[in-house]
């Protein structure tokens, strides 16, 4: 089987950087997930033993936390601070800013929305940051918009660092012609831009398509969207142990692409393995 | 010829409380033209002895100037202060607002887009209220952004009073993808909405669309546009006098609308000569 890969694919900066800090940090435990990938989070565990706190209640206060890839909200953060804990904030920056953002403007008196996913630990982090946190409101649709008060008539919007450009605008454009003032943050990510834009193109010129990523991993599933759109052979995988032989009868050309928390190795164990179909 | 009337037409509020404002002032002289419709500063002329400075080095320094609905520049404003003339100031509030806007924005470090007609006096004045001029930028469509050097990343947007709304949100768009951020004001009158509205849905049902207004007016020729999209035999006209018979051979209803700047007695005169035909 022939395999072309996306013009651009797999890691982003934050989760390069992320890696280097827990690889620093031997024997440091990360507060949540690192990063949305299991297989890496393993190596990291297996090769730097880099442990896990699921809660803040988890935590051992002399042990040193890393503060995950999509930030924690701002209380757990205290918490640790409080106890002591010594802190390293692995936090991608273009996740930092949504945070500060929401926090200045709720100071500054403006309702805000976040277009994201209410359950993303990022979404979490980001919320927590608002002055009142029942004045900042996540949507995850420009429908949702119609059932929300907002306490003032100024409105700041963010969207969550991996959403969908077009759809942001929608949501940014209602709001625009029912407020006096909209400040907008274009908060997303142009990593994930470049991932998206590259798998649109691929996923139009191949016979079937093969996105690695974590299944819990919202800008994995996003590039699955898009190719699942331009190609009806595609296929989300974990890792290679997902493929499965079937899907490859009669075609001839394969593309394949990674979401933002897919490690080269992975990807590599993927090629291989297809290749050699 | 049965007529029917727009369900929303002519004088907005801007323009009811300048005509108020001149009325009471009695001798003074306008700066500029009060409103965009002719006929009606005529009448101002007549009964009233409102009198037109059409520029700044024409005023009479103990004359009483009435500042016209859709404002003046900044420093035309201070000339006439610093040389103490009585001021009567009758700019529409929804146009202060923009200028205000502009003033804060530009103090503020963004760079300034305004949605509108570089030559209109409304967008002048608007524009004059900017720190640095240079950067407060005027475009007309979405494709002049193109070509716009902006000294700073965080940019403000606001539109003349009467442009459209759907435009001005291509334009919104296009910035919010290119810039971190897009402080959105959202300047366009309700008026001039309820009008195009009313417009819209009318001339979709009647055989013949005449539009009343001043030929410089702008939200009269977004009236005209409107009109003409959906009833191919629609005209635009200043008063009764521009009325051609021939145009309601073969035609059965006559729908009608009119500027924000347009008199009813006007409208009155036009709806009475087409009834009689």
């Amino acid at each position: 089987m022939q395999v072309k890969l996306a013009s651009s694919y797999g890691f982003c900066f934050g989760v390069k950087r992320a890696i280097k800090i827990a690889q620093i940090n031997k024997g440091a435990s990360t507060m949540g997930p690192l990063i949305h990938n299991l297989d890496e989070i393993n190596r990291l565990k297996d090769d730097y033993q880099v442990g896990l706190y699921k809660d803040i209640t988890e935590v051992d206060p002399k042990s040193t936390v890393i503060i995950r890839t999509h930030g924690i909200p701002k209380n757990d953060l205290k918490t640790l601070k409080l106890q002591n804990t010594k802190v390293v904030n692995a936090t991608c920056p273009f996740v930092t800013t949504p945070q500060q953002i929401v926090k200045k403007m709720s100071e500054e008196y403006y309702s805000i929305v976040i277009f994201g996913d209410e359950t993303h630990p990022e979404v979490k982090g980001i919320k927590s940051y608002g002055k009142d946190v029942n004045d900042v409101h996540v949507v995850s649709e420009v429908e949702e918009l119609a059932n929300i008060k907002f306490k003032f008539d100024k409105i700041a919007s963010i969207a969550q660092t991996t959403k969908n450009k077009e759809e942001y605008l929608e949501i940014v454009n209602k709001l625009i012609l029912k407020h006096r003032e909209v400040r907008v943050f274009n908060t997303i990510c142009d990593a994930t831009f470049e991932n998206q834009d590259a798998a649109n193109e691929l996923s139009n010129n191949v016979d079937i398509m093969i996105v690695i990523g974590g299944k819990n991993s919202s800008n994995t599933q996003q590039l699955y969207r898009i190719c699942l759109k331009n190609c009806k052979a595609s296929y989300l995988i974990e890792n290679e142990k997902d493929v499965n032989l079937a899907w490859f009868k009669n075609k001839k050309l394969c593309g394949i692409t990674a979401g933002a928390s897919t490690p080269d190795w992975i990807i590599q164990n993927v090629v291989n393995l297809i290749e050699s179909i």
